[in-house]
């Protein structure tokens, strides 16, 4: 006793700032949007490759954007000191799915088939700040080909993320995979005799805003400057009138169908031989598709995916969801953006100073989720357990073979055991787990051989205030007998 | 030019010491039968709940065995200090699925249902020194239920186990899940005169050696010492001859059957109210059991089974598999527990104060995984893609076709996408993917509208070596019309 008195403070019950649990439907709807992916993925010859949550600092190398803080945006250790001297090595959490692939394809050169391609799904964790919908440990889905310069891997990406979509309840129509190639752009600004460099990155920040200022305002902006909507005067880039040309022929370069864009492409791309590669990659790349019966209504070409394509070297992708949706204050917005990917080559080099060729494709697995549970298509065969409740303790034997009875036949079912004598508490319980079905049987039932089984769906907003003669008194309450255990149950729940 | 000379030196691409990479079958293998277990789980009405990998260090407790160094055997860091003064948190990876379930149970005790039925699966960490065999983060699989005193709610969990196991793939009869309790023990002990403190550890260290010592042994280590079998002696615990009797009888009170069982373990508590209330638990364990149709050549009564008692309080249980394997020596030995858990109630109260009676089972992945893999019951359906091969890479829309194909048939399929020039290599990538068919079509092939379909598992010794000359006069390969590629590969892998 007198030990219990100078017990310690008591630790706060709390998740960690930024992180969250995951319950019930929250785990297995994802759950069951990334095996349907992954069933995709491995059709398609993909292997899966889990590396641990664990890589060293120096492997994960240089990541989130502040340089001046060697390990900001990463959760970080030091190992202990290794004994007979020397320090530890310093760990950290992995931030994405690909520098551990990096590692992975560098450190097993020998043994991995090359190409390699390869799957993975997990947690990935950021030491950032936390804000409203933005966690510190969330989902990432990814798939690559290392090993092959082909653009053949590129469309197969592009035909399997098309594949992967609708895999998971997406209807054709309902999205859409544009592709690039960033070649093309490169292309164009040899064309227009801009080089890498600041004044290059200046044309592709305003290739950029071409959706908010349309073809005007990019001509403005890439030669004297424009007026915003503020009246604020915005320097232009101070390119000559006829340069900012083949930006503005790329821009509007998207034509009726894949023939039509390419031959607009080539005209914009002019002499630039780059340019003309690129063209072909995405020629290319339309008729495998074609080939694998990936027509453009499901992935296109499209010279307005330009974001992000500075990492990227060849073709860029990314998948979009077309149909709208209600924002938090209720407007129509078209859903967006869920997925993205493309070609780079550094992925290796870092480790073995050999450039490997690789392509592949991120799904935004949060976003994805969200899609799929603002369409009703998330967690359709979810539900709670089928609760036989307890009316009398002492037969809790009876009890339970009837909910062995049940889970014999395929069916989701318990025994209510928390303590049994409010009857009220087993029936607001079942709510709780959103039980489809109670099955009752009290010392009458029994002595006729029969039970009373209730429809919880039906019966749910009374339940849980009624009281048990109320209750029994619900006409979604149908007695059969207990021999019609499972019949009885299969017609409410419909299995 | 000039920036590349003075890069910095190569990171090693390394897995951090301790911690593993698993590739293709390795995930897929332990995901079927987490996949299975958890839709047993989930048919008893288990719902499953996934935390963050990182706790707060307050939360987790005092955790591993060394007391001294706080964060001994986790993996710890400090978060940076808050803005305005103060020290960030410590934070720390989980050791265990146990400790998150604690805090989440304390933290939404008011929005849980209770009783609450919970599974969990994922990996857990552990800052400890690696060795053969032992890793630093491993996969844990438990289930609990948190808020019922019912020994219903331990029947529900032994029987549960049982099913998974079967459901896994162990056949009737080479699994037993023993089952005994903890207050049965501590009735022996009271019966015995002896109680808590050194003398009662004394004593349940000995009976763990019934096992090697045997009864003879374990009376004399009781009372006045024994000699081993180096010719050392030690010393016994010094009770008298007549207080060794309880202990002894219990020790040999498994019977024929489970009623033979139970009336050898009531006269062995003798006159314990402890005791007696541990027996009659058993006895309504074996009851419910037999309700739910298990019997006891699936879920037996066993007083053998003491292992680790000390954290429970009431029943513990713990599954072996019964059939043998040859160790690494190549000897014959019992492939031994896979699985065990037990009543705690110790779980909320460090947090709200208040004792909470809880339940569960850990299953060990590991191990599970490994006697599967020795039964050869792992991993019976994975095999590597159909490789489409490359004999003319202006044909590569072709090839894709074929791809597309076979796998619209629900058939693995890709097409090779390395460099296609020698032939040797697309056979090599094959064999190293472990594809049962390869296909080939070359010019003559496909004028003529045909294509070979190779049989990889006949021919792989052959393959890597082979010409191609060799290899097409392989009896394993045979020609069928292209628009018979789907049947001819059927044919083969039998799908």
């Amino acid at each position: 006793m007198a030990k219990d008195q100078k017990k310690q403070p008591r630790p706060k019950a709390e998740t960690p700032k930024g992180f969250r649990d995951y319950f019930g439907a929250d785990v297995t709807e994802r759950k069951e949007m990334l095996d349907r992916i992954a069933a995709i993925y491995h059709r398609h010859g993909f292997d899966p490759l889990e590396t641990s949550a664990v890589e060293t600092v120096e492997a994960l190398g240089k990541f989130l954007p502040d340089v001046d803080r060697p390990n900001a945006g990463v959760f970080a250790w030091q190992e202990a000191d290794v004994p007979g001297g020397g320090s530890g090595d310093w760990l950290a959490l992995r931030y994405d799915l690909t520098a551990p692939l990096a590692r992975v394809a560098a450190q097993f050169r020998n043994d991995l088939p090359s190409p390699y391609r390869r799957y993975a799904m997990g947690p990935v964790w950021r030491n950032e700040k936390p804000g409203p919908g933005r966690f510190r440990q969330f989902y990432q889905c990814d798939a690559d080909t290392v090993g092959s310069a082909s653009v053949a891997a590129d469309a197969e990406i592009c035909g399997m993320l098309a594949d992967a979509l609708e895999a998971v309840g997406i209807q054709r129509g309902d999205y859409l995979v544009r592709v690039n190639n960033r070649k093309v752009l490169n292309g164009i600004l040899e064309e227009m005799g801009v080089t890498a460099g600041e004044q290059a990155d200046a044309v592709l920040r305003t290739i950029d805003k071409f959706d908010k200022i349309g073809e005007q305002g990019v001509r403005e902006l890439l030669t004297t400057g424009r007026k915003d909507d503020s009246g604020a005067f915005i320097d232009g880039i101070g390119l000559a009138a006829e340069a900012a040309d083949p930006v503005l022929a790329f821009l509007t370069s998207k034509g009726a169908d894949n023939g039509a864009t390419l031959t607009n492409l080539r005209a914009a791309v002019g002499a630039s031989e780059m340019g003309a590669e690129g063209v072909d990659e995405l020629a290319q790349i339309a008729d495998l598709l074609a080939a694998q019966g990936v027509g453009p209504d499901r992935v296109v070409i499209d010279p307005s995916i330009v974001r992000g394509m500075g990492y990227y070297t060849g073709p860029v992708f990314e998948a979009e969801l077309t149909f709208e949706i209600l924002d938090e204050k209720g407007r129509k917005r078209q859903f967006g953006s869920v997925a993205g990917g493309g070609r780079y080559d550094g992925l290796v080099e870092r480790f073995t100073g050999q450039k490997v060729p690789a392509t592949g494709v991120s799904i935004g697995v949060d976003r994805l989720l969200a899609a799929l549970r603002a369409k009703g298509l998330a967690g359709r065969d979810n539900h709670g357990p089928v609760v036989v409740t307890v009316m009398d303790k002492a037969r809790m034997v009876d009890y339970q073979a009837m909910a062995a009875e049940l889970r014999a036949a395929g069916i989701r079912a318990e025994v209510y055991l928390g303590n049994p004598k409010n009857f009220g508490n087993q029936l607001k319980y079942a709510d709780k787990r959103a039980s489809p079905v109670a099955i009752i049987q009290g010392e009458d039932e029994a002595a006729r051989g029969v039970v009373q089984v209730k429809d919880l769906i039906l019966g749910a907003k009374i339940a849980a205030e009624a009281s048990l003669d109320e209750w029994k008194a619900q006409p979604a309450q149908t007695e059969v007998a207990r021999t019609d255990l499972v019949a009885g149950v299969r017609k409410i729940i419909g299995q």
